[in-house]
């Protein structure tokens, strides 16, 4: 098995200290990748993050450091400059450490202040990528993230662009050539289906909620801009939950594996 | 381990046919995830294309079937309609079928139309996601796809959008608060620049070119829309190439871990 860390300094003389920011992918264990999973299982020290999944964590050999720095929604359950402290601590005693975040670490994962903070103290650091929710909800739901005849673009937001002071620009968010999937959109699913409505998409264009993507609880609801509401209203989905937004969604009906998220099969509308 | 797969109804009684259509990810066989390696493992039947690494294809045990229809860019080796027919035939002989695709299935992996052929044929089918090459290239140039300060939205495109009758709308790609990250961008990195300009980012907007990523033969471009035709012009980077576009690529720096991609460690412009 390749090891290309091998062209890294890590490895050329003396270790220095050294921290792996590695995505945990969606939470079912066997979507990690082999690079995680190996790393996971020879690190001193894992600092781990609220979405990362149980059958993840035990993955790591017992007796090792774990860290469990875990943020809840609206709140840091530690603050981000004593994480940051923690892994160039960690470091310094001459671990090996995995900084563990769910998803991929790059997307919508604030592992660039993390890695500011390690580059500040002379630490090394290394990024793993991981399967993001995005891709393993569509996976599970039995449809693409992007389509020829459907969406040629894909774009991922978060709902923090309901936030501030004015509204988004909704008519350059309400695209019918391009599949839009907006993280943690739960609590701002009225907001969010009305907006796009309002920038220009059909009252039916599709929609799709996915809760705990590729994990047994998996949930999801599919509807329209217009009936979305109103159904998440009368079966309420857990947070984190993931908005996706496209035509690719009437896709799931072409696919004999789609399931309705509840682990029965069903169509999709 | 877990399997979910257990309430899918191809272990519920008699086996019907079925394909995994799975993700290969960028290249470095440590970034397969662990399912996509198991399956490989057990498959009786594997199709492959191109853009799978030879690592990847050597996890497959001696003696099953292996099918070669990889896609050379602007010509297709085996025409889609024959590759589904392929996929359909194996199922029909209950065999367990893998579909191994680069990066993500589900992300220009033009799955759609394989998944609607296996429908039509009552052939169930299911995802297995992948990393796609926008976070092998990213991660491997220690960078975020997105950051709060730096891009809070994500984008991905292919070079297609260059091709049709008229010029794509710049304008709305050309958006200061997100990555913009074009698959298969190589030849067309002329009007990239040139409409992302015209479109309204500035002349120094950073723009990184990335080949291969994640494999030995890693090859990458840091530069500006300015500067970055003239760059690849004097240092040419083999095909299919990652162009990625944002302030992004700006943190690079701040990575002691980056890479010029060449293998040696280099500042990022």
């Amino acid at each position: 098995m390749a090891r290309r860390d091998a062209a890294l300094p890590s490895e050329s003389g003396r270790r220095p200290a050294h921290v792996y920011l590695v995505g945990a992918g969606s939470g079912d264990v066997e979507l990690l990748t082999l690079k995680a999973a190996r790393l996971l299982q020879e690190a001193d020290a894992v600092v781990y993050d609220r979405l990362v999944g149980e059958e993840v964590l035990a993955l790591i050999p017992a007796g090792r450091e774990r860290y469990d720095v875990g943020k809840a929604r609206g709140h840091h359950s530690v603050p981000q400059a004593e994480i940051g402290a923690l892994l160039v601590r960690l470091a310094g005693e001459g671990k090996s450490v995995v900084r563990l975040k769910g998803g991929d670490p790059g997307v919508f994962g604030r592992m660039g202040e993390e890695l500011a903070v390690l580059a500040e103290a002379g630490v090394g650091a290394e990024i793993v990528p991981g399967i993001t929710a995005a891709s393993a909800a569509c996976a599970a739901m039995g449809i693409p993230l992007t389509d020829r005849a459907h969406a040629q673009q894909l774009r991922l937001v978060t709902a923090q662009l309901c936030r501030g002071d004015g509204e988004p620009d909704w008519s350059t968010l309400a695209r019918r050539d391009e599949t839009l999937i907006i993280y943690m959109g739960l609590a701002k699913i009225d907001a969010i289906c009305r907006g796009l409505r309002r920038g220009g998409l059909p009252d039916d264009w599709p929609v799709m909620l996915v809760a705990n993507a590729s994990l047994p609880e998996q949930a999801s609801l599919v509807g329209t801009l217009t009936d979305m509401p109103a159904k998440l209203a009368a079966e309420p989905l857990p947070s984190p939950c993931l908005v996706v937004v496209g035509s690719v969604v009437s896709m799931g009906a072409a696919s004999p594996a789609r399931r309705n998220g509840r682990g029965d099969l069903a169509p999709l509308s």
